[in-house]
């Protein structure tokens, strides 16, 4: 085996990047989130970069998964799951969801389990043994996939009801808040102007139904014919999901997690024709079956952090095609190295069937040289080799030195503890909330 | 992207290989049996090496495949099948078995359509091009797929009812008959000495059922608590199968394909603790969900011919472990290059739950210059470059003329036309047959 392409160093590097004060049904987003960026240095003297998650439970599992990498081959990516089994303290896959003693209760993330903390401690691992892998052999990521099958990847506006300000106060951006339709739309008007995005997405859960399907009907005004989602997080109940479903059949493209069991996404499912799409009860392959014979839902919005990497999403892109079910991507608070990530599996993905979400165009922080620009409300996807992105060693620096600087309160994302800096009394809605 | 990695020239060179008078319940192995190799040779020089079916029907669908391929890149893998829709004559995939217009019987295939055949001749060209990028990336093909999981891959024996020499005469092997239960375990003996293999897979079908449940219980006997198959290729009904089960419950690993479609395969399942297997009923991506949701069978046996691929057949292998169900290998007639390529795929799936099967063994003749030597019934996986198999050409050369000499009733494998040379009242037997 080719020595160069064996594993000298891997560094892990967390830090603190900014983000807005975004809403949704669990509170609102902190003003720093934590990420983590992963580095893997080849005897070849190439750096692959990765990043994921950056939560203190992460760090627990990506500090021996660290160190248990070198002298591994960068092409070992199959080797990583047994690895991180090894060494992260893992446990086997659980069963179907709700099955699992281990788990505990992530309103965003589904169910959390043991293995999907594991999962998406691999994935940064992963995304860069291939970045190092595809520089050290001329390729771009998807061609370490398979090749691409388009040469760009459609995004869509991730719409948020939001704040002007965090209300610990700092820095404010010029977006303004948005907390009725009227914001919404203006808001969506100004991604569309700035990115070209053709479809939206608005996070809902954050106000009652009545408000969030107005808000809806003013950007299928506004924008007529485009594609529309709504996604409040499984905080509704089987009753107020198919009340907003019936209400928007027309407008929406899918009603993503209206509630937040596949239980109810059957039950959901099985009494309105608008499609339902998830990224919280289906976010494991143990999750898939159950869901998938029951007709539970219709879009799988994958994730390669959730799922354990690019080679996992086309795994799942395979058993959604079997099945006929749709594919579509989800994104929650990531930079730019996640972003090439998703890109190029995107591009080998044949029945990619919906625009991808990402938060990135809320970032106005990164740690590579060169932001992703969205033209048309699409990514091109780069043919350099590896991702195709550069780390810039100044920001990370920078970052990383915010995240040693912390007390401690922004090391951890914690939306509902975000949320008691402007509310005390606040807590983590009982679901379903409504 | 880089230039040396585009595709030159292909060459394809259909030959005809000597293969035994086996029996299977549509009739007898011809004396020779058509394959088809393809090499694609690369701007940089290299050449890569793959092998598929050789009949007329797929030949058809090689050459012009072959002709669009120049100027791709050898990468490209996923775009294979979008181009081979293109020149291929293609057509959308069809749904589950039984609703695509252009399907014909073919008993030991399952129901065959275009979509399959297609997808037959891109394994041969994705496993060349494969070959190809190793040996220019110096890097094996299981590398190519994520890595290893295992360093060795376990085979079973391959039993056949058979006769001593094919109807027509021609040049005998020493095997001798084996057309009854005694002669099955003389010839399980000789390949567990002469190969280490550990488990046995009995191809039935051929005799009434209480002969070959004879030759299974004769099996038992003799290589107590060795894993034993049966596959009777479709030939019974259900209540044969049912009864079959019962009978052999105690001593089957799995019975493979008792009965011919889906609707059966669940009927039988349903009544049955012994677990079912299949390369008949499901052996495409749209003939899935059917079967799985109504868990028709329990193991699927892969075969990248059939499936279109080692990417595709890692994509089967993710379905299987999403839904619990067992994955292992069929084999049909092939040469070195075919198992070259199942044993690297092979080794990259965790989920490979059983030995694999393999005609080789039976297989006198090669096209590559140093044989694969099972030893405890398993085959070392190769890290050399690419597959690791060098073409011998004069042999290639040998076995072609051999076609080029045919007057035609080789070319197509049909093994009721053999059948007909000892029996010509001979007709290919209506399902189920028993």
């Amino acid at each position: 085996m080719n020595a160069a392409l064996l594993i000298d160093d891997v560094r892990l590097t967390p830090i603190l990047i900014s983000d807005p004060p975004l809403l949704n049904t669990q509170g609102v987003h902190q003003p720093y989130t934590p990420r983590l960026v992963v580095e893997v240095v080849t005897r070849g003297g190439v750096t692959g970069v990765g990043e994921t998650y950056g939560d203190g439970t992460y760090l627990d599992l990506a500090r021996p998964l660290a160190e248990a990498l070198r002298g591994h081959s960068v092409t070992d990516v199959n080797g990583l799951f047994r690895l991180a089994d090894q060494v992260c303290g893992g446990s086997p896959a659980p069963g179907a969801q709700g099955t699992d003693a281990r788990v505990e209760a992530d309103g965003l993330r589904g169910v959390r389990t043991a293995d999907k903390l594991r999962l998406s401690v691999v994935s940064g691992f992963e995304v860069a043994c291939l970045d190092a892998l595809g520089k050290t052999l001329g390729l771009p990521v998807h061609a370490l996939l398979g090749g691409k099958v388009r040469d760009a990847v459609d995004f869509s506006a991730y719409l948020f009801h939001r704040w002007a300000a965090h209300p610990a106060g700092g820095e404010e951006d010029d977006w303004g808040p948005a907390l009725d339709p009227a914001g919404i739309v203006a808001q969506a008007r100004r991604f569309a102007d700035e990115h070209g995005f053709c479809s939206f997405k608005l996070k809902g859960g954050v106000f009652p139904p009545d408000q969030e399907i107005a808000a809806v009907r003013a950007l299928a005004e506004a924008f007529p014919g485009r594609p529309l989602r709504l996604d409040p997080n499984g905080a509704w109940s089987v009753e107020t999901s198919l009340y907003v479903a019936e209400q928007l059949g027309g407008v929406l493209e899918y009603l993503e997690d209206p509630a937040a069991c596949t239980d109810r996404m059957a039950e959901i499912a099985a009494r309105t024709t608008v499609p339902l799409a998830t990224n919280m009860c289906v976010t494991t392959f143990p999750e898939i079956a159950a869901a998938f014979t029951r007709g539970a839902v219709q879009v799988v919005l994958s994730d390669h952090h959730y799922w354990g990497g690019l080679y996992r999403t086309r795994e799942l892109a395979a058993v959604c095609r079997a099945f006929g079910v749709g594919l579509s991507m989800h994104s929650n608070t990531h930079l730019g190295i996640s972003l090439a990530a998703m890109t190029h599996v995107a591009a080998t993905v044949p029945n990619l069937d919906y625009a991808c979400d990402s938060h990135y165009p809320w970032q106005t922080e990164d740690v590579i040289t060169a932001r992703h620009v969205f033209e048309g409300g699409r990514l091109a996807v780069s043919d350099a080799p590896g991702l195709g992105v550069e780390l810039d060693r100044e920001r990370l620096a920078a970052l990383h030195r915010r995240w040693l600087d912390d007390d401690g309160t922004m090391r951890e994302r914690d939306d509902a503890a975000a949320m008691r800096r402007a509310d005390p009394a606040w807590v983590t809605p009982a679901v379903p909330r409504w």
